[in-house]
């Protein structure tokens, strides 16, 4: 499967190869131009792989008027760099020691340093934004870092209260995860020269998109393989978080729920394994797919009025290679 | 003492006390204008005291030339939020309870929370700055969170270490306090519209200003009284870091050392008796004075060339206030 998702994105980001390679080329500087003792840090944090998902629509969306191409570049390695920072602390709030099969920072150095060194890289991302020389741009970028650390603290103030209702839901995943994929498109648009009916539609775009990624997300938690998400099944459960398939469980069986005893006596295990069991029992996944269709659906549509180009037949595609991943 | 002390800031502030009030009126409008969640932090936050030297310092730094007198406002609200943001995860690293006699927010909370919260208080300082709409002001403040991080980071890294130098000693000093005191004043002076050797000449004074007070910091963890400091004596030492007047006393008495045993052996009570002890009855408290005024005079010296004015007579005086805290 993995190969097949790997053409996928090849095809997907051939628009912008070029582009992408001198993204990886400019992070991979990184450990060069910094203070030696942050070296090894900065060496494993930027070899950490990862699909670069949100540079390449950063560079899509850039890629439909004529522009400074400079700008594009450094505004997409601005925002992967953003998104290696916030893992970090995530992983530091979660207690998680894999990320896609490796230690996390806080693992194998310690939550200290990662606290500090993700401060690092969040202040070196904003360092590459301001090389666009668009204070715009660079509002919206900051304006992220809020979003996303609050839908972080929305995260982790609500673990383990079973009472969060839908809206509550979709606030916290837009910020934590569509915010981003949101500025991503944006302030693409923005450095790429679109007019502002432009500029909006490629922003709703990176806002659906990115609803449905964290979605696709959800599902991978409920019912992935531990091997390939590189991390434990039922993660997020195990955390206290609700998630697309478990509110929806939730929803469909308010009595005798699993969750309940679950979160009530955090982490027994038999819970959990009926959770995942009757998940994949109740249809519920099929009714994810529904949701996250519909979100794809709203992405795409957004791009009805931009000029037809490579870029715009790849943004296209991109809810397909979404979806697949949960496939 | 303390009555004196702010006396002394009174005058000091005189030229821009009523810009102060703003800058404290804006930080407490913060938590009506961000999400529920996070009001209780933001009230906690913002209400921690300090003497608000820093943002005193951009608006002081502002006052020499005719300007548009909103710009240095909402930049001394962000180097003041800025700060704060960073005693939050400094605190968080240091595993300190107290802070200015309060519980920290890692402890009140917990360090989750405050990892967090930090970084929600980090990417608002960075709006404010946006409101600048000055690329190079950005600039220069983003790269100050990268020297804040990599000074913390210096520490952290290097704590229990008794093989320090004293050009490591300097530069991580100027990384995690002075260099936000030398943008506080530089970026006061950009936005106060001031030529670029006077620009220039208030960076210096900054960057000075700021080793002077880290020396004076590290004076007060070896000598002060733990109510007034709000934090135990010779929390420096228990955290295994060297400062100004330590790494002095590990340069005159190189045998027998009692730092070397408190280093090995993480905390020995006696031991760090032992060390304040021979720093107050060896002479190197005075010598630690005249290191801080070589800082201080540098300071003041920078100002030679700028105009007589009140502004200059409060940063004039300002070294004597710093001197002051650590009698």
């Amino acid at each position: 499967m993995l190969k097949g998702l790997d053409e996928l994105t090849a095809t997907i980001y051939a628009p912008v190869q070029s582009q992408l390679s001198q993204v990886e080329e400019r992070l991979r500087d990184l450990p060069r131009s910094n203070p030696d003792h942050l070296e090894s840090l900065l060496t494993y944090a930027l070899n950490s792989g990862g699909k670069r998902i949100r540079p390449a629509i950063t560079l899509l969306a850039s890629d439909f008027y004529p522009h400074d191409p400079e700008k594009p570049l450094v505004m997409a390695s601005a925002v992967e760099l953003l998104h290696l920072a916030t893992l970090i602390h995530d992983d530091t709030v979660d207690n998680s020691d894999l990320r896609r099969g490796r230690a996390t920072i806080s693992h194998k150095w310690d939550k200290h340093v990662a606290v500090l060194f993700g401060d690092f890289l969040f202040a070196t991302s904003a360092t590459f934004v301001c090389d666009t020389n668009n204070v715009r741009v660079i509002r919206r970028f900051s304006e992220t870092i809020m979003d996303l650390a609050s839908g972080e603290l929305m995260e982790y103030l609500n673990a383990f209260n079973i009472e969060q209702a839908w809206d509550l839901y979709h606030d916290r995943i837009h910020r934590k995860t569509a915010s981003l994929f949101c500025t991503a498109a944006e302030t693409g648009a923005i450095l790429g020269g679109a007019p502002e009916p432009q500029i909006q539609a490629l922003r709703n775009y990176g806002s659906n998109i990115g609803m449905a990624f964290q979605m696709v997300d959800d599902l991978l938690d409920v019912q992935g393989d531990s091997a390939e998400l590189g991390k434990p099944v039922g993660n997020d459960l195990l955390q206290g978080v609700l998630t697309l398939p478990t509110i929806m469980l939730l929803e469909r069986y308010p009595k005798d729920n699993p969750i309940e005893a679950l979160f009530r006596d955090r982490g027994e295990d038999g819970k959990l394994r009926q959770t995942l069991d009757m998940i994949k029992n109740s249809g519920i996944v099929a009714e994810c797919f529904e949701v996250i269709r519909e979100y794809c659906d709203k992405a795409t549509r957004s791009l009805d009025d931009l000029p037809d180009c490579d870029a715009r037949r790849s943004l296209l595609a991109l809810p397909g290679y979404i979806r697949e991943r949960s496939r």
